[in-house]
């Protein structure tokens, strides 16, 4: 399909930079042929040509950490902080599920990232093949990381996931990771940290998500869980926490030294009572930040509308009125969380990138008026302003339909029968 | 227009309980006329039979302190601490507006509220007559507070608006108020505070909402700003304050002797970094708590659930993960707003209330599965949920369009004019 897109507003977002072009984008084979003023006339043949109405066209959101599956525990592990909540609600009921119910519960997900304007996500949960058959089955683009840890996978496990995902299907890819310094032990660690060196790849994980975790680390190393794994040579080619809420002193320094992204994901954050990341010393500092709506069991949603508002609602708050620009914000959710995950070419709108790109309506009140369309997005913007989201130039979503293969009833009724089971099993 | 909604969840908050009735609720001269399951027989005459698909059917919102016509500063004046933003930005450019400004400005607030299922708003701002004209156009509820102050408003003013606003249209009511301690000079508090007690109303305004505000009234009276009003009589009758964010030892008393309300903003508060209120104590203390957006120019969207979403998460991230139950915040949202506004007929769904009913749309991927229909709304909902919208029994808003008199187009315009205008007399 090649598309044409005109009388558009775009915002590249190939840095930090608000500048809105107004002109046309062209979409060809899956990648952005043209983008500029519509005075050019040698036009290709288009499948379809979309008049934008001023609409404003931007790279589709990256979702830069969740843990798409646990939809079945939407509403239902609540109202807990982190440990409680993982071993009282999530262990428990997670270990009911089934290949298929992850595959399930993961096309529920999608669906709501395509509502949201998302078009790749950094998904960490297990059963990773049927994450990926769902990636290819809906057209979604999916960003697997390793989630070893002493529950399940070892190094073999997770070269060998690394490397059947990596060829799987252009819209797959895998990065390697482990869930955490805190489920996981030493020697799998250093098993990880050889994995990495001889693969020559960056790794990723929950890092210093609450004050308890670090706490237990210094008190069991004698470091900090970024020091503790950066001793043991797990970021020599770099790689990226999740969360990086809690900093001890020496952190920032290895962070910038290996290079590292940080994930922030303030509405998991606050729910589960976590903190505040110091997002703002990160931007001062240059630390690349993405953010992440985590898993929609401690959200509950997987909108990076809200997560947008948050990071520069959080740092307003806690450092000052004029932190967290929030053209920065809308550059770390369209941009630095597809570099976070390997997609360097879906990171901007600029010609030769994947055409991952979300189409929002400033035709709706919340847009108006238009003193500043990057602030509009991230201050006003909502779910409901998504009028259309491509994922490697094939539309998925489009004014509240989707237009691949899948029957939305279905797989809400399914997720129900799923959570339903599980709670029988559980007695809850 | 008598309305029948069937196979409806509904959600009728008279307390702050999660129990959805499923069956029919019927709508009869803009107030419901039956609520309860489908087995009930002898039906009326229907103009319109409305299939709900067991979407959710719950009282409007109810946004308890806004400042609707502040629209045209949309993502103009940002990322600035409450006296600087209003001192620099707001009050230099408001000092422009016409009363024909206010009534356009005001009415594109109107289409945002009811695209988010809002269905009556608490509004101070000047013009106020224009503001009433504006419900009375489109259907929508406004309750007007007063809004004297050293620049502009008298006890006499404030009366003759609250005799005449009060006497306009069943959509329009208005409750004595004024602007903030700290922009109103003694006198003109005192003459309030006589005509409180004259016409035995409750008084509202702006009330602790940063630490300097607090600081100062100490320094300037010995009391806070809260026992500081009381001292001169000001809430014999009740009353409220919006934001609410700083209380000093023996503030709560006072609040609790008095009987006032609440109204949290808590997007405002984050973005102009004011502080987040003690909400949690509130609810624990059985203060009743409202919740609003305050103005557009703050915050800048003017979206409940964005709201009821930080009210919980922020209480969560500084009380602990069990605080601020959802459930109650939803009551606040749909029901304590209304009380604090006098609505006491449009606080929840029950036969002989006035039809002020949103239905939210659960056949989308944020509302399943459907474990809890209230966390649902409050953890994972979005305006994009929002199905239908009405006011006084009659339809405003339905699937994204405007079912009234109304060219949102023309109001789109209008409002950019009007900034634009604004802009060039300012120079900026």
């Amino acid at each position: 399909m090649n598309i044409r897109f005109y009388n558009a507003r775009i915002l590249p977002m190939e840095k930090a930079d608000a500048t809105v072009i107004e002109g046309e984008l062209w979409v060809e084979n899956g990648r952005i042929a043209y983008l500029g003023d519509p005075g050019k006339t040698e036009k290709p043949a288009f499948d379809r040509e979309i008049d934008c109405r001023g609409n404003l066209l931007l790279p589709g959101f990256k979702n830069a950490h969740t843990h798409s599956a646990m939809t079945f525990l939407r509403s239902f592990a609540d109202d807990k902080p982190l440990h409680n909540w993982l071993h009282e609600d999530v262990f428990p009921m997670e270990a009911h599920l089934t290949g298929d119910d992850i595959y399930a519960l993961t096309k529920l997900a999608v669906l709501e990232y395509l509502s949201g304007g998302t078009t790749a996500a950094f998904d960490m949960y297990y059963h990773v093949d049927r994450i990926a058959e769902c990636a290819r089955d809906t057209g979604f683009r999916f960003v697997i990381c390793g989630a070893a840890n002493d529950y399940g996978g070892t190094a073999e496990s997770t070269r060998r996931d690394y490397e059947a995902l990596n060829a799987f299907d252009p819209l797959v890819s895998c990065r390697l990771g482990f869930h955490a310094e805190y489920t996981t032990n030493e020697s799998l660690l250093k098993d990880l940290a050889a994995l990495a060196e001889e693969l020559k790849a960056p790794v990723f994980t929950h890092l210093a998500e609450t004050r308890a975790e670090v706490d237990d680390c210094v008190n069991r190393t004698g470091m900090s869980p970024i020091a503790y794994l950066d001793s043991l040579g797990m970021f020599r080619y770099g790689g990226g926490g999740f969360h990086m809420v809690h900093l001890l002193d020496g952190d920032l320094e290895i962070i910038k030294k290996r290079g590292l992204y940080v994930c922030t994901n303030p509405s998991s954050n606050v729910k589960l009572s976590s903190g505040v990341a110091p997002v703002e010393t990160y931007y001062r500092e240059g630390v690349p930040v993405a953010i992440g709506t985590d898993g929609p069991a401690s959200n509950n949603c997987l909108d990076m509308f809200r997560e947008m508002f948050l990071v520069t609602g959080l740092q307003k708050l806690t450092v000052g009125a004029d932190a967290a620009d929030p053209v920065k914000v809308l550059h770390s959710a369209c941009s630095v969380g597809a570099n976070m995950m390997g997609l360097d070419d879906c990171d901007c709108l600029a010609v030769g990138k994947q055409a991952d790109i979300v189409m929002l309506d400033m035709h709706m009140p919340n847009m108006q008026p238009i003193n500043s369309v990057a602030k509009n997005v991230v201050y006003s913007g909502s779910k409901a302003n998504v009028a259309l989201t491509m994922v490697a130039g094939r539309i998925l979503y489009e004014r509240g339909r989707y237009t691949f293969d899948v029957d939305p009833e279905a797989v809400y009724a399914k997720a129900n029968e799923i959570i339903t089971r599980i709670r029988i099993m559980e007695g809850r």
